[in-house]
């Protein structure tokens, strides 16, 4: 039996660039119906002890990981530029997502913020960055970027993120089927099978 | 043009287990000449910072480990019993290893050190599991325990272990092509096209 796959994904998160840009075609060839999760990492690795990415705090790590996104961006055929700046502010990005998670435009703005951050190197904490993704999608841009300063858009992210370590997610990207956690860009498929019934 | 595949390896790391027991044959399936490399995952970590294995020191990301390894270890048909200690002792089985690099029972060594941490639960710290272990291999237990206790035996180890860290190397199991690295099982099949020459 199909069931639904949740996709966490946070914007400043490195490996959350390539399941985001894969993530929906790839639930719609399985016939796989998504869940966007926007949450944000530094509660989650608060929770952990950790004050900063641990790219950050473990460079050796962190010189790995870009070496091997520029191979995974390689060969998925996604433009891959380091942020001068990681990780990047994504609280205004993320508080949109969890505000309107059931607009039909948030897998398109969900790729466009991607694509700002990884591929055009844009401060995607800025509304003067999403302002103009907004309008690309024919969005009212000022309208949707007041609505993420709202108590309600806060308190929506704050209970995704909240729900997201009671699940015992502790990094980005994460996949949930049910009660099975998928951590990394590499599960992404194990999920699929999982939320496709085991096909 | 095929270059060798280098298999950095711990014989206390989970996610070693499944790649051990699969990357001799997935080397001669592509042609491939294999390197055994064996090292210890302790002074690594310390270089990080770390004085316990990530799994011990973030136990969110451990139970996460240990549901995975699951997956992983049914989806390849390897038995699982998660050992009573965590991590275990590595430090004979590794330096057997390194004394007698080239030897031609290293493969089927390799395999049934873990098979035993992973699937017997036994204590592989001790010499009298491996002792056994070699006795069913047939070779000379008492003599090959006796030569891991030398002086060229530790030097041996502790230069592949700083081999590692100088090449960036930061958990296990790795793969090295080259200055090219990979970390994870789940990157075994990208380091083995990599050695192939892209294939």
């Amino acid at each position: 039996m199909t069931k639904p796959l949740e996709f966490w994904f946070e914007f400043a998160s490195t490996y959350s660039y390539p399941a985001a840009m894969q993530v929906e075609a790839a639930c719609a060839a399985r016939g796989v119906p998504l869940v966007w999760k926007p949450f944000l990492l530094g509660p989650v690795f608060g929770a952990q002890g950790m004050t900063d990415s641990p790219f950050n705090l473990y460079p050796v790590k962190g010189a790995y990981m870009w070496r091997d996104m520029e191979r995974i961006c390689a060969a998925a055929a996604l433009p891959l530029h380091k942020p001068s700046t990681f990780p990047r502010g994504s609280m205004l990005a993320a508080r949109i997502c969890a505000a309107h998670a059931d607009a039909d435009w948030i897998g398109d703005f969900v790729r466009a913020v991607y694509s700002a951050n990884f591929a055009e190197d844009l401060d995607i904490g800025a509304a003067d960055v999403i302002g103009p993704v907004l309008q690309a999608l024919g969005q009212e841009a000022a309208t949707i970027i007041d609505s993420a300063g709202t108590p309600e858009a806060k308190q929506a992210l704050r209970a995704l993120t909240d729900d997201a370590i009671a699940r015992g997610i502790f990094g980005a990207p994460s996949f949930t089927v049910g009660t099975e956690l998928f951590w990394g860009h590499d599960r992404m498929d194990m999920a699929l099978t999982e939320a496709a019934g085991g096909d």
